[in-house]
């Protein structure tokens, strides 16, 4: 039986299965995962939507260049369904959300054309910072790789110089959903890989000591 | 004059540069900036560092292949200045940092060596995590790109699938270092492009409503 807990600030529920670290870590970060079981008619207010956007916007970058750009899918868009097109099989899920929205990244800086190294990494880092905003607030977004970025920059005019790096599903956690493949998914525990194997002290491959 | 405040669950100071949201936004993105004026003496304990590393380790990512590695070095590691060799001029402020942490990222996937496209977005994301953790306990984590990433390889042993991606300056604030540049560049307000320009609805380039 899942314990449904109520993350600071909002009245939304969210099954509690924090992540198992070795020492206490901030709140929305452990308590985030990826859901699949969106409820279908749950709405996101225009306030919590743009409090994900700022929280994006506000992220570092190199050069303070911003190459992230966020192209917002509403459930009610009359685009919307040119987005799901794009989804994977397997994540047809998604469908439910209240908002689909595919993050970008620029390659180009803007003063002088040219390649910008950190641009993927950087909208990596704004993307996380929407996404622990989701977490601090109690909605879900769950970043998804799944989907055919070719199909999605052609339907939604993205200029060449931008990469599709992600679509998140953001919405709310639906714990009366039906669905036994995803609920089997969301009954395995969550696994990462040891800390010794991902930091290293001094020397690459040396773990940092427990 | 600058407002000192404490972060939660610290008693660590950090300058008031809030981000100039348009609605609010979860305090440790809120507050969260990359200061230069870090206390040459201060330390990060062992329990905060891992707290930043799992906080990273518990990242989402494409196919939960956790392309991340950290490379830390602790200010008094006999290796730390080798890192410190590789920063750009302008990131010399960055010695001062009890702990430097070199971001990597791993560009095929563990189980058929294939490229791995979501590699640097993803290391983005996890390197968010940890500087979001380090906001929430007080402490600075300031992302750096400029550092030569080819030395960086070679000092280090790191293989040639990984590709560095950034330098994390990690550590206390001194609110008492003179420096005037670096000063000045403090003083100087935050800046971002509007929303407007990196947030669409519907289409890439028509703009979120206001």
């Amino acid at each position: 039986m899942e314990r449904p807990i109520v993350m600071r600030g909002t009245t939304s529920l969210y099954p509690a299965r924090p992540a198992d670290t070795s020492v206490p870590i901030h709140e929305p970060l452990a308590l985030r995962w990826s859901p699949r079981r969106l409820d279908a008619s749950a709405t996101v207010s225009p306030r919590e939507l743009r409090a994900l956007l700022e929280a994006a916007r506000w992220a570092p970058s190199s050069g303070n260049e911003q190459p992230w750009r966020f192209l917002v899918i509403p459930r009610e868009h009359p685009r919307r369904s040119e987005l799901e097109d794009t989804l994977a099989p397997g994540n047809a899920w998604a469908k439910r959300a209240a908002v689909l929205i595919a993050t970008l990244a620029k390659g180009t800086r803007a003063k002088n054309n040219e390649p910008n190294r950190w641009a993927e990494h950087d909208t990596g880092i704004a993307t996380a910072c929407l996404i622990v905003q989701a977490a601090a607030i109690g909605l879900v977004a769950h970043p998804m790789g799944g989907f055919d970025a070719g199909a999605l920059a052609r339907s939604f005019g993205v200029p060449d110089e931008y990469t599709p790096m992600a679509v998140v599903a953001v919405g709310r956690y639906d714990p009366a959903l039906h669905d036994p493949k995803l609920e089997e998914r969301e009954a395995k525990p969550r696994t990462r890989k040891p800390l010794r194997e991902i930091a290293f002290l001094g020397s690459f491959g040396d773990p940092v000591p427990d």
